[in-house]
């Protein structure tokens, strides 16, 4: 088409409330357009680009076996109410009532509704495995939607619902999509993804992985060994603290420590490092307020999610009053009130067989010195509730090696087990005629933040550069200086051929200065360039530069035409 | 695909929610699946016909210059409060509020969203024309979901948005869009869609068309002329009624009339015609409840929507009290009281030049007779308000040939004028540099109706008959006795090549009776049977039936594949 009539207005300067580089450029390049919190509008070459990653997507969904169907986006509370998540997701989910009074939500994931569709097929075992998938649009009334496309409330998401009766054939049928996965991500031009060990949230289910951009503007943190193959969203990574302990075990003695409140001071005050201290990081539970406790070696971070997990309740930092029992600062494990059972108590197994530790006295103004914990605590149980950190240990392969890096979440897979096949009592008969609840999996993918996605790994200061399967277009196409019959003579019968040869070609035939002309070609990020101009005709020839730069060609003006095709199809 | 693998339960008894056959055959044929009043998940067959028919949609827009774009479902209500409908429309807009506490309403018709995305870009005449148009969800709260996917609450819409600078430019665009819908109905099976003038109701502007499928079952009224052709929605159908007068006036005179109310009561005791009446229909306006008195010819039905046009106000059934002033049964024009003015009197053209007419005497229990409307109420204006019915005079040749049927409205276009530019402040500066609103239309088909009223033409009692252009599937492949290893191998091999050569085939390999398998291949509708059996292997061939019985052939096995793709061929 005529880049003339393309509907939209690209412009030079970043918005200034535009954070990451792929919001600023999709926003320059007239890809989309704000029109409320975290709600956008998409420009032709946006929806060009999403179809196009929605094609490679139901590709690859049909090639294991997927069936496509659609679920609204408006949904009755009813079937939410079924499986309890009406209750138990927060206001990301939006309730409303419809007209005739009665409750309802907008789709944020559609488990509810893929059990309601297929519980009347799948009642005998012979229907079984079955996927089903939809690609809609999703409603999430995010508390904070940000760069763009990468947190936004309203969205286009490919979400896949696969039915098994077992568990080896769900992980079967798991590992299938997680190569399908990554073909996806390969031929949408982000191979870099990389998929990683995670916390399964509300989601439910046991194991789960997630795909992730790394990148320093990705808002989750990943561990990655630099020596094996083990990823882990840090949420989920298992810590394996290096705890030594001393030959000698010192005794145990209340010693004053006036006015000290955190652990560095308390450590400085004793001159012994950090590590050789436990201190006490308090909760409350949202559901009853009661106090949580754990302890944790001093130089050690908690990690929520893995305390949330142990509890299997929702938590928030502790307001802790006099009534409690317990001086903030000076809490420690030796001697403990846990007035009268009420308090929870949790045991990092960070400091498990540590020994000459400092610790709170449980009294102001005290703490204590060498505490050992197997000698003075006696019969505990330990958990992993730390956060792993750079030069951790790896859990696979046990060397220091682990680094945290930031990541964009582009997809997930859920191993969802029969959470809620019995919440909504969806039943097949076994060969023996015995009833079970199928064994769920689901697998998603955020169409509009996968093109985000690779906007932010792939761009330079002018534009995005999109790989050739999801470009809006395989050729741009600039004709400089239009007004000159040869010019316009030679880019209109290139443009001919090219589109009658099945090529996608932004045409830009407009009377302005070439500068402008490239500029736009930049933002809108065509893979290949290629200039009809005076000059270039003098020599009988067009140049043909790829939007990486990686090609930069003069062509003659007879082989242009195949070799664009040529190069689209190498490309593509 | 296997059929086996097909995920939903096809079955044979008619469910007793579903009225018409469409909505009967989709649901018994695993098309569909109820989710809540009006709202329905989809299954791959469904979602197969609908992709095929927005890529159809697809194809026409951008021949006509269309550029896809996507506005949101969920839409700020300020976007509302601009154009003002947020206050005028009624409940079928589902308002609700974010987690802020944000006024939302989900989008029904995206007019402002359309003026929001162009507002920037429009603002010089040499952008113009240009045509937006996006396929999205959206959801109209309607008091009545009926019919399937006929009328339901959540649909798939394609709806598409033009900007002219002049109304010529926009009349020329409209007549492409007009064209543009033809090709469309007829590439998806239903060329007997007919365009009909309509009335412009909620969407403002002035010319409107909607394109109509001709069905006892449809739930709007048309007028049809069978001599020219003329064709309007009733609501929006001219009348032109015949009222010739009699040579000899008589003089007025008050009549008693006991205890007649209706016209036919009072035309019986005075033995005179209907058509020789002047009722009274009285409204309501719903703003201000002031009382609108519409007289009109005895034999004539009122048309509301006319009235409401004429009135710009929304109106209801009058309840006559006593204050009126009015005596139900009794009310007449000849010296009717407007109660200083506050009732609104009109009169339909059908009383223009008559004379001799009965009426109501203002009196309880009295009429008068021989009322001549020139000569007994003076100046006053006529407008046409009546609703046409068979036999009427065609307003476009003069004929009495207007027949009325009904119709399932597929698609509409509209010419909407600068109300939405208006209201929104969009202008543009001309050559000279004065500032103008842009001239817009609107061009909306139903992508899920389409589908249902393409099942609703063609069917028979077994299923729906599909058109190959959107059928799910190209041919449905049985084999039956697939234990047979021969018959295997065949139905194997033939599946192989037909898919291989980009023939979708559904394939049955089940070990079912053909009873059984053709019962389902009828549900589902595919244009293209191909039946491998033992019977058939031992002539060597294999038979072809379309689903419409017009095709039944043997044809060797050796030639079958190239046979089936010939045919597909020409049925696409």
């Amino acid at each position: 088409m005529k880049l003339d009539k393309l509907v939209g207005n690209r412009f030079k300067e970043r918005p200034s409330d535009c954070v990451i580089d792929s919001h600023a450029l999709m926003v320059r390049g007239a890809y989309m357009k704000y029109v409320a919190n975290g709600i956008f509008s998409s420009f032709t070459p946006l929806v060009r680009i999403t179809q196009k990653i929605e094609t490679i997507i139901r590709e690859e969904m049909d090639a294991i076996d997927g069936q496509e169907v659609k679920f609204p986006v408006a949904l009755p509370a009813s079937l939410w109410e079924e499986s309890g998540r009406y209750e138990t997701v927060g206001s990301e989910l939006l309730r409303f009532k419809d007209r005739s009074g009665s409750p309802m939500v907008l789709g944020m994931t559609h488990e509810e509704a893929a059990v309601q569709l297929v519980k009347d097929y799948g009642q005998t075992y012979a229907k079984y495995p079955f996927m089903i998938y939809q690609i809609q649009t999703k409603f999430r009334d995010e508390a904070r939607p940000r760069g763009g496309l990468i947190r936004v409330r309203e969205f286009t998401m490919k979400d896949a619902y696969s039915f098994h009766t077992s568990q080896a054939d769900l992980e079967s049928y798991y590992d299938r999509c997680h190569a399908a996965y990554e073909r996806i991500f390969a031929r949408a031009g982000v191979p870099e993804v990389v998929s990683v060990a995670s916390d399964s949230g509300m989601m439910g289910g046991s194991l789960s992985h997630e795909f992730m951009l790394l990148t320093p503007i990705g808002e989750d943190s990943i561990a990655l060994c630099g020596h094996c193959d083990y990823r882990s969203n840090v949420e989920a990574a298992v810590c394996t603290p290096q705890t030594t302990a001393d030959a000698v075990s010192e005794p145990i003695q209340l010693v004053s420590t006036p006015n000290m409140h955190t652990i560095e001071e308390v450590s400085n005050f004793l001159n012994s490092p950090v590590e050789k201290s436990c201190k006490a990081v308090v909760y409350q539970q949202v559901a009853d307020n009661r106090y949580v406790i754990l302890f944790i070696r001093g130089d050690l971070e908690v990690n929520e999610a893995k305390l949330k997990n142990f509890l299997g309740a929702e938590i928030y930092p502790a307001d802790i009053t006099p009534e409690s029992g317990m001086n903030p600062g000076f809490i420690g494990p030796y001697q403990f009130d846990t007035h009268g059972g009420s308090h929870i108590v949790c045991y990092d197994q960070s400091l498990k067989g540590a020994n000459n530790l400092s610790c709170g006295g449980n009294v102001v103004d005290f703490h204590y010195t060498g505490l050992d914990v197997t000698r003075d605590l006696g019969d505990i149980a330990f958990g992993d509730f730390a956060k792993i950190v750079d030069g951790d240990i790896c859990p696979k392969c046990g060397q220091p090696t682990i680094r945290v890096s930031r990541g964009i979440e582009v997809g997930n897979i859920f191993q969802l087990g029969t959470k809620y096949t019995t919440a909504m009592d969806m039943q097949y008969v076994d060969e023996a005629g015995e009833p079970h609840y199928p064994i769920m999996g689901c697998y998603g993918i955020g169409v509009g933040r996968l093109a985000a996605s690779v906007c932010e790994a792939h761009h330079d200061d002018y534009g995005p550069i999109w790989p050739m399967a999801i470009a809006p277009w395989h050729v741009h196409l600039c004709s400089v200086r239009s007004d000159t019959p040869e010019v316009k003579a030679a880019a209109d019968a290139l443009y001919q051929t090219l589109t009658r040869n099945g090529i996608e070609v932004i045409y830009d035939d407009r009377a302005v200065r070439p500068g402008v002309m490239f500029s736009d070609a930049d933002l809108l990020g065509v893979p290949l360039r290629v200039v009809v101009s005076p000059r270039n005709l003098e020599a009988d020839c067009v140049e043909i530069v790829s939007r990486d730069k990686r090609i930069q060609i003069k062509e003659p003006l007879g082989s242009a035409a195949s070799k664009l095709i040529e190069l689209v199809s190498e490309m593509r």
